[in-house]
């Protein structure tokens, strides 16, 4: 559905200076960029689905992998069209993306509407509209891909990562997942205010180039592994989540179960396999 | 609601030790601890309320402190009892509790529960559950507490969290947050592997002890503010949020608008204060 930019492009609108008073010996004003946070609205068919707080740029490649992750579409083919909307405030415009889905999307996105009439759904984590601890469950047993990956290459993979970030990230402020191919070259990157975003921009950009599964690739995370970002790679079929941080409990136990491996702690020249090691090396 | 244990009290469940393989010179099986994390089913007056993914310890602080954020209850006097409950699978038992709320809390959970009716929510970060842009406003305008604190005390508050974090913290995995007062003394402190949760926990306490508004306090981050957080604060009516890395635009921009002294990357003997510097030195 859309070009492929260099995986360099400095996202538009993902940082802002901003005034402020440093404070050291002295104290003085001075001005830095901070990442820029934003809500976007995401109405699906025309009715209002969401409000992300994010990091302006990929855009739409947000809101398809959101739909993926939400389990509103499963394939590429359900997703049509994916239009800003014009009837906004002033204040939304520009942040109000409407996506037109079809095929069985139509009756997920039904269903899922009806399902959660009868609740109030928030969370402080991704997982919210889970009204009970039993609806946690994925659609999706688990992944394939049965291939090995030297250990040299997973060592490289954050500094590889962190070498297109450093091109964007003017702030300290953002996170950064990254899609590798099983050589190790980056294939594309994305960051944002919210981890669970950079994934979802992703993953959604290999909705719209109707590439899924991703069974051939690697995810590689900025930052730690939780429960919710083992869910969006086993939904898109991705293998290998490799990330600089600690892992949590439950996202080792998902990974284990799904045939996902799950590396940690990548740093230097080592790092810790915590489940499905039989892909290292 | 409950006794006062000591900040440094180890918190029950919140690391695991898993087994793993560690890759180095070599490759060998090793074990480590890792943050637990779990989900928990708040109910509201026996209705399922919400899935909050959180590390184990304090839970009904966290409870308590959701529900004021959510805009739930308002006041200690609202909250009624929290209590586990019983009619739950054997996989949701310990995870699942039910807050009972009276007065005007009563009718604002209807009011919640009916305008949520017609809508899918769902998000990537604590907002969830807002249909649109224009809800996102908050209920509070502005925090009192016109004081100020001195540099010196601003600069240790993050080696003084970090110290109590040792404590709590062998998993690399969690996020900390603590309530502080002017004088720089570490009054409560709580971690997550969510940061949301972390703040929460501590506000929900204060909630539980009738201690709001909380506008003799200050809010120390482990790390990165976002809006949501700024809310959160606002919400219990804290005036100083301070904080390890960087704050969103977003996070300045509703700090500078409710009066909020914001300041951030405070590290070693150098800070940036991105709004209402008055409250510094």
């Amino acid at each position: 559905m859309n070009g492929v930019p260099s995986a360099k492009t400095k996202p538009s609108g993902a940082s802002r200076a901003v005034a402020l008073i440093r404070v050291g010996v002295d104290r003085h004003p001075a001005s830095d960029y901070v990442a820029v946070e934003e809500p976007m609205e995401v109405r699906v068919n025309g009715v209002p689905f969401a409000v992300i707080m994010r990091t302006p740029g990929a855009d739409r490649e947000l809101a398809a992998g959101f739909l993926l992750a939400e389990d509103v579409i499963r394939t590429s083919d359900e997703l049509l069209t994916i239009e800003e909307c014009e009837d906004t405030t002033v204040e939304a415009r520009g942040n109000t993306l409407n996506v037109a889905v079809g095929g069985d999307a139509v009756e997920r996105l039904a269903t899922r509407l009806g399902e959660r009439r009868e609740v109030v759904m928030t969370a402080s984590c991704g997982l919210c509209g889970r009204r009970t601890i039993e609806t946690l469950r994925s659609r999706v047993a688990a992944v394939d891909g049965h291939w090995r990956v030297p250990v040299d290459i997973v060592r490289q993979l954050p500094s590889r990562l962190r070498a297109a970030q450093d091109v964007f990230d003017t702030t300290g402020g953002l996170h950064a997942a990254g899609l590798f191919d099983r050589a190790g070259t980056l294939r594309h990157v994305a960051e944002d205010v919210g981890r669970h975003n950079a994934v979802d921009k992703i993953i959604g950009r290999r909705v719209m180039e109707d590439a899924l599964p991703l069974d051939d690739f690697i995810l590689v995370l900025s930052g730690r592994t939780s429960f919710e970002l083992v869910q969006k790679a086993l939904l898109a079929g991705i293998p290998f989540v490799a990330a600089v941080s600690a892992p949590s409990s439950l996202a080792i136990e998902l990974a284990a179960a799904s045939g996902i491996t799950l590396c940690g702690f990548v740093r230097g020249d080592r790092f810790n396999v915590y489940a499905h090691d039989e892909r290292i090396g």
